[in-house]
């Protein structure tokens, strides 16, 4: 199974619509990734309003995707994130303070464009 | 397995990413009509640029879909269609004449943009 990636101009959407199985959480890692080498995208919505909860491993996928996109040049902003999520990323120390966060894909957008100045 | 909606101001943007199975596409139909509800969206672009071939179950679907999501009052543009998936519509009959069609996403929206005269 595999998290679909649309591409929009110059961004990158994802809506997660059910929770992560560790194979999948490594497999959105690598697609993002390759996505974002073969579109030249510069920011990226990633939507977790369906995701009620995460795992310790789903977390360190997240913070790991997060930190990987913004060294190849392309912004984060994550949307949607549910109070046990929060909680989850608070509790394990992953750090997502410089994260731009949002509460809708569309208020998302909005952020990313207002941080690239576009 | 679900298909993820995005819900964009008035829209609702579907990526169709791997082969359809049966039980997929009637899944998808339900959410997207509940999705539309839902929402009340005006558009819809469901992009098929990953999807290599169909069978006739899952062209009647498609079909279907758009037929119902008019009925709903929701514009729908087809975007990405492939040769084989178009020689497979055609030759099935189904009815995709008046469904306006564009190359890809971006493309979508705009033509959705000018057929809702926004």
């Amino acid at each position: 199974m595999r998290i679909p990636i649309l591409k929009l101009h110059d961004y990158l959407l994802i809506t997660i619509q059910w929770e992560l199985d560790d194979q999948t959480a490594l497999q959105f890692q690598e697609d993002l990734l390759d996505k974002i080498h073969e579109t030249g995208a510069k920011g990226i919505v990633i939507d977790l309003t369906s995701v009620d909860m995460i795992d310790s491993f789903i977390a360190k996928v997240l913070g790991d995707v997060v930190n990987m996109s913004n060294l190849m040049g392309a912004k984060v902003v994550l949307t949607g994130i549910q109070p046990a999520v929060a909680i989850t990323l608070i509790d394990l120390g992953i750090s997502m303070r410089t994260v731009p966060t949002a509460l809708d894909l569309e208020q998302g957008l909005d952020k990313l464009q207002q941080e690239l100045g576009s």
